[in-house]
């Protein structure tokens, strides 16, 4: 088998799903519209915006299947080319889902007023067929806006109850590929605050952390393709390189660290990489966090 | 870090070092005489002559190094694009290793008068300043010359006297990369029977086996980075798929099967792909092997 999936969007997402696509025969093809589009060192970019009808055509033409890989693509577009997932997530992605019936005020929720106790999220998967897999919950930590740390799986997290609030919006979305719920954990609860119909930033450590990726598992709903599992290794500790990478020898004796680097240029705030570390030391963790964060206090 | 290596050759080997480049911001440049060489979808493909020194100028061309895939390259191309490891390994690499002062005769051995019980390897890596790191042994399984499975770690295989064998390979030769020793049991003893010195087809579990595999190691040697850790991950077992790919579909729907397909046109004793199944069941390893089985006989 060969083949060949168009994605709208050129980031760091994409050049990770074209990664996972290589060993399967599965190609990618990006739109984008910067030159630099990262994804371009691993798949075929095409440069053009989002809605030019033309570079729509040329995205689907001979295409298996069209996919995106950020949640602000133009609607219109991605019906166009008859994404997958079906583009009405990117309707509803953006809207907070922290239920309104639990102890708590969304309001006073997403404001801050009422504390919660760790942030979370679960990346799952459903196939065409409407089969689902979900990866084990992981504890998010962020710097100024942006994740800095995940740990999956996350100490004593609600897994059976994550996967419920994740199925029940899979199901009834009726959506085919990977998918991520973050949550807050409050007074007990976990509380669904918003969805990111993608592969996510703190499913990263899946790579080298889980049975299987979560750009393997997207590309395999995606494309019709049996889902591969979705159990971890051990305990993966992801660490976000934001802003300025650190010396790629420094990172690389870690022992067990698991560089990505996404070919972007530094700029402040900007994800560059990350490092995964599975099964490693306390030491080892330590590090890892103490070389990235020199780069988020810039 | 962004570096670009460049690559005699383009086969399946460079384009798992490719892969194994992206994240950590390295390219790979190949130079192969066909136009279909599938490296070429995963890096900057040059289609020409190995001896042709025009092709071999753009090859080196403000790359960081230049290293090898296939151990038939010209020497004197090698010599030309200063490749690492240093080409008077692929001088030695051909020569028979049997010791000759063992219990056994090395061309009784060779022709099969002397019986040998299993046939392994060890894949090592040797870095820049001289440091050294080993895979597991490696039991392999051949079906009419060509590999057909690989297990690692072995079952009760002499793995420091392994290591003792490479390792005097690698400083004899002052060698710089992933390097490949086949081995003969027999009687009790370890033969070094030949070396390849490249990324090998026995350390192709390391991919989705290993803490870091041989070809991001390999990378890392040539580029002078940190090695990575060596360590198995636990049992694998890594099924050669050769002449003819079973169906994607039920490749896929093995429990913990990795699939890696090279992208190459089916062709009688081709190598195609492999897959690799990591602490899986005796089931799983059986089906894999009886789905690829099909294809060794045709």
């Amino acid at each position: 088998m060969t083949a060949l999936v168009g994605c709208l969007g050129g980031g760091q997402l994409g050049r990770m799903l074209a990664l996972a696509g290589a060993p399967l025969g599965v190609r990618l093809r990006f739109l984008d519209p910067s030159a630099d589009a990262c994804a371009g060192d691993v798949g075929e970019l095409l440069v053009g915006a989002y809605d030019d009808p033309a570079c729509l055509g040329r995205l689907a033409d001979g295409v298996d299947a069209v996919t995106y890989e950020f949640e602000n693509v133009p609607v219109a577009a991605a019906r166009t080319v008859g994404a997958v997932p079906d583009p009405r997530a990117l309707d509803l992605g953006q809207d907070r889902l922290v239920e309104k019936d639990g102890p708590l005020d969304e309001n006073e929720l997403a404001e801050g007023i009422v504390p919660f106790e760790r942030e979370l999220s679960i990346v799952a998967v459903r196939g065409r067929a409407g089969e689902t897999a979900f990866y084990p919950v992981t504890e998010n930590e962020h710097r100024g806006g942006i994740l800095a740390v995940s740990r999956a799986p996350a100490p004593d997290a609600r897994q059976r109850e994550a996967e419920e609030i994740a199925a029940r919006l899979l199901d009834e979305l009726g959506y085919v590929g990977v998918l991520a719920v973050e949550l807050f954990e409050a007074g007990g609860n976990l509380l669904a605050n918003e969805f990111a119909p993608r592969v996510h930033n703190s499913g990263h450590w899946t790579i080298d952390g889980a049975e299987t990726s979560q750009f393997e598992n997207h590309l395999r709903a995606i494309l019709g393709l049996p889902l591969g599992v979705t159990a971890a290794h051990g305990s993966s500790v992801m660490v976000n390189l934001v802003g300025k990478l650190p010396p790629l020898e420094r990172l690389l004796s870690i022992p067990g660290a698991h560089v990505q680097l996404y070919g972007k240029e530094p700029r402040q705030g900007r994800k560059l990489g990350h490092v995964t570390l599975v099964g490693a030391s306390d030491e080892a963790v330590a590090e890892a966090i103490a070389l990235a964060r020199v780069a988020w206090t810039v």
